[in-house]
């Protein structure tokens, strides 16, 4: 039985039914291929590799010559959990009083389906597309993200595809279709401090130097004063130390090094280069420069904003259109691939609502997946307008 | 070969061949057994069991009858390390530049011999003790210490044995003998700290609760302030954090509790009773009272003070008598199984020069095994003198 791409519920369906938790491709994206190619989209299917991670699936396609505007989202899924939890089956795609089940049903098969089949609405009898569009498809957000959509981005920037703008299908919505539409997220940093101490027995203190001593300085250095009060945008930025460590276990031995394990979460007001520095400075006025070891992991990201413009009111016009609210446009929550895509081109993030992500019955009312298809068409259209 | 037991050289020697690392007997306390009858003593070998714990055999040895002058001891010692990295073999009883080789050689069979050595001394040809004398020997005193001397003095005790003074034969001198006695030990107190959270993911802090956040105020309620200032026989009470732990390693996990180990070493101004309750109340204070939890471990012991007097007397003058110097009375280091035995009669701690305790290559002067033979004769004489 051939799938109608202008039927979101179908498709999500199908989409559902790969089972494509991370890194598996599970015939997701051969199921996207073979609904956007008969649409006319050019379609490539490259693999990435990387030292340590799996070997990643991703899909790139696109209608239409020049700067496209670009549907982005990922096929992979977290995995399951106890799948006799479930109500439905997590890769059943079953329906059941109205609602969608299944891993990816909001997170983010249901939104990919939705984007298909706006696509397919427009060209439907001889239609077009209101200018060029691309599909940018990863497998890989759950993930490492180490072979998804940055080295996506990186092979479609360097065969000289260019963006006019992007929409990403994540759950943005709390509650209802049309909450929050997200135009920026926050950075991330994270590191670690390490104060080295001299081991030795309890009952011999001045023989040893315990580093514990310095953890109530260092805290309060990282933790004492607000980094700042937030931007128009965005909340203030926060750091939590998630991590503390000294000590063999041992009552009688004082410990020779403490460390603790911190993350931010920042703004705008911030880069990661500059939020090092400040950190930094704040240790060594608690601790003294050299008393201490301060390292920050690779996996850093700036924040950013896709400041209102033509491009969220492109998003938020559609959105108002179809649910008769217009959205919130927030910048919390987690990190997403929209910190990859904003170096292109300016990125907003719509999608369906998230408060079954990740969990147990993930599910998506059938209805949304109608509203969601009608959003992304009149994005499009007003897009190009 | 039988050994001479007035020759403290050859006693160690026999002891040290003896492969008595916690809990094994190792054949030291049948060696024992087998030079105290010979000189009149009746023998007891009881060994005590425990939940948890090896069985360890132990020796009490009694001659005369009424209040004994107990000479106290283990024969276990504390493992070898990588025997290749010793001189001579830990377990030969080697003699080289003067010194005798081997684990326990001063951590304690040497002192352990020399007390077998006055002994047999006072009793050579037709001779007598100046009292009744008794020796107290454990096998687990570098263990856990459950089935050793706090047990032999309770089966001791219930069978009618009572005691009027005791000398323990510890390594107490620095660095040569006649360095140091010890008359009295600072108590230890153990402890944890645990702060509770919400654990959650760090990009939603608002439906989380960071326990980390306490621990600099807990680390300044049990740091900030000195214990005490010290006391005539003392050392200001010291307490060192020996452990902190909080988070699961990943950096973007907000940890769900976090705990803090604690060890004090205080003097007479406290006992754990007292301590526990003033760490309760800074706590308290910095915390607010139900914030934290608080469990002691149960190896908790009181500082105790042999004020100087006659036993001190007895001993400082029998050190006296035979280096030229009168000892240091000093109450720090670690603690010893004096802790169980000052509960039934006055106790001083003087044994052999401790630098190589524990190490590689643990070895004692020879000469120093004569010197603490003549010691320990003259201070039983001032013990009943
Ligand atoms: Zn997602
Ligand atoms: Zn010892």
């Amino acid at each position: 039985m051939s799938i109608d791409p202008r039927d979101p519920v179908a498709v999500a369906q199908a989409l559902i039914r790969c089972e494509s938790v991370t890194p598996a491709e599970g015939g997701a994206q051969a199921l996207l291929e073979s609904l956007l190619a008969p649409l006319g989209f050019e379609v490539w299917r490259p693999t990435f590799s990387d030292e340590g991670t799996p070997d990643v699936a991703n899909l790139y396609a696109r209608r239409g010559e020049g700067e496209a505007f670009v549907l982005a989202g990922h096929t992979d899924v977290v995995p399951t959990g106890d799948e006799a939890r479930w109500t439905e089956g997590p890769f059943s795609g079953a329906i059941a009083g109205g609602e969608l089940y299944g891993r990816g049903a909001v997170d983010m098969k249901g939104a990919i389906a939705c984007m298909v089949a706006a696509v397919a609405r427009a060209l439907d009898g001889g239609g077009e597309l209101p200018g060029p569009v691309a599909f940018l498809i990863t497998g890989d957000e759950e993930g490492p993200a180490i072979n998804g959509t940055a080295k996506l981005l990186e092979w479609a920037h360097a065969r000289g595809e260019r963006f006019s703008g992007c929409l990403l299908g994540e759950p943005t919505n709390p509650e209802a279709l049309g909450d929050v539409a997200k135009i920026g997220r926050r950075g991330s940093l994270s590191g670690t401090v390490t104060l080295p101490g001299v081991q030795g027995h309890v009952a011999y203190p001045h023989l040893a130097r315990n580093p514990v001593r310095e953890l109530a300085p260092a805290l309060t250095a990282l933790l004492g004063e607000p980094l700042d009060e937030g931007t128009e945008h965005f909340e203030p930025s926060n750091l939590e130390v998630v991590g503390v460590r000294s000590g063999t276990g041992a009552f009688n031995v004082i410990p020779g090094e403490a460390a603790l394990q911190f993350n931010v979460r920042f703004n705008d007001l911030h880069t990661a280069d500059s939020l090092m520095a400040l950190i930094r400075d704040r240790l060594d006025d608690a601790l003294g420069a050299g008393a201490y070891a301060l390292a920050f992991e690779p996996s850093n990201a700036d924040a950013f904003l896709t400041a209102p413009g033509p491009l969220v009111e492109a998003v938020s016009a559609a959105i108002e259109a179809e649910t008769g609210r217009r959205p919130a446009l927030t910048t919390g929550g987690g990190t997403s691939d929209a910190r990859f895509i904003k170096s292109y081109c300016p990125v907003i993030e719509f999608g369906l609502v998230g408060q079954t992500m990740h969990q147990t019955d993930e599910r998506v009312a059938v209805a949304d997946l109608e509203t969601l298809t009608r959003i992304y068409g009149r994005a499009l259209a007003n897009a190009f307008g």
